[in-house]
């Protein structure tokens, strides 16, 4: 157990470095706020590099013993948390996650029979991101794949918004389109892509096969060209008023629980 | 025509005001930021009472003599002009809208027959309630009932989120559950609680009537249990991850997206 209460203290700097992208990935570790979330990751079997505390939460806890055998503890003084935290009402506790258990790579991934999957094509908005990577779990999806450009899934937006699902799906970082949807195809996903033209309605059921990946793309530009050329469908949700379009993260949720419900109606 | 530049303008300071809840509803006025959006209040026949320019932008508009014959046009400074926006890329316009044709009273609503409509009860996020406004007109709900508590609609975070939507809807501001139901029973509705427990998977098709009003509850609290027992039927979302709730305005896209594949589905 160490404590700190000077900012030049070279552990508190490492830990704050972990707030830009550039030092999670040097680093591979990310900071997950909440004392719930940092308990399932010690228990789910996450690599927890550290745990740390504020000073007036460390005071109270009761379970001091616990955190000291599961892992690194390091106590900040209430300054020093606070630089740390981007919630207002901090629990005052923070894990210090390896990246490890949450990533793999396409070819080694191990892809369930029957389970979809997630492409997110440049997605932007943190809470976006996070938002779908929250349904993706409450779905069963396991794994989202990444294309390059897409917002930073261990940005400190990015997981508030996932309520703690960050440590129950898996993420694949790619950067060729036309690989990664050949690699999904030698595996046998059916590649749908949700576009506003020249797509079918989602209704239509037999555009879902037993194992689907499903793409959604940039809040703004949709889905790139190449990546709409090289799917095997284009699906639209129905507009019936006057939005011109939809939420991503509530495309992305509607089209999840469609795939839910196709899986749970039928058996291919 | 008037140009302000002093931050001491009266005119100005009433502009400001109106990004307080306070000062909107004395005023009956909500800030519409966008051209887009501005254009189309315009066109729609809401009550424009002015529309506000940056002075650069006004500078280079192309259709001065339009927005001068349709509105009271407002020219600021640049620099005044940044104290209204909330958003980083401004387009340098914003109408000054009047609530009048976006609010009515539940009494003199004039719901249509087989149009379902929403009641948010007490939902606190802005970004969430303007997602739901936005997938209201999406899938054609035009009423949306907001219980005492719920964050206000034209709060500017609330009106980035709808995307333009906000014009697209009327709000009726109720109090008391008990009469809300009353009314909503007398006029037909099938009202239906999102709940976690007890409740019915939304896949029972059952469940929907040819008029229905769906509850949506509280981010942390749900929905109140007096609300819970005034409604005809209670449905839920299925969790088959590890997720342990969805956000809320992904929950009520799923099921507003349920509501109109079932009425495209069969007619009652």
């Amino acid at each position: 157990m160490q404590e700190i209460a000077s900012s030049q203290n070279k552990l508190f700097k490492r830990y704050k470095s972990l707030l830009q992208k550039k030092y999670r990935e040097e680093e591979h570790l990310f900071l997950l706020e909440g004392k719930r979330y940092v308990d399932t990751a010690i228990q789910s079997g996450s690599k927890v590099d550290s745990v740390i505390f504020s000073k007036v939460t460390w005071e109270i806890e009761k379970n001091k013993e616990y955190y000291l055998t599961m892992s690194n503890v390091v106590i900040l003084s209430d300054e020093l948390f606070k630089e740390l935290v981007q919630t207002e009402q901090s629990q005052g506790i923070i894990g210090v996650i390896s990246f490890e258990s949450h990533l793999c790579d396409l070819s080694e991934a191990d892809f369930k029979t029957g389970k979809d999957i997630l492409l997110l094509d440049r997605l932007q908005d943190p809470g976006n991101l996070g938002t779908i990577i929250r349904t993706a779990d409450a779905t069963g999806i396991e794994h989202i794949i990444l294309m390059k450009g897409t917002v930073d899934p261990f940005n400190p937006k990015v997981l508030r918004s996932t309520a703690g699902s960050i440590l129950n799906v898996k993420f694949i970082f790619v950067e060729s389109v036309i690989e990664t949807i050949e690699v999904l195809h030698s595996k046998g996903f059916n590649v749908i892509a949700t576009a506003l033209e020249e797509a079918l309605d989602y209704d239509t059921e037999t555009i879902y096969h037993q194992q689907n990946c499903l793409i959604i793309g940039n809040e703004a530009n949709g889905i790139s060209e190449i990546l709409l050329d090289a799917c095997d469908v284009r699906v639209k949700l129905p507009i019936i008023g006057l939005a011109e379009s939809l939420n991503a993260s509530v495309a992305a949720g509607v089209m999840m629980y469609k795939l839910l419900s196709v899986k749970r109606m039928r058996i291919f």
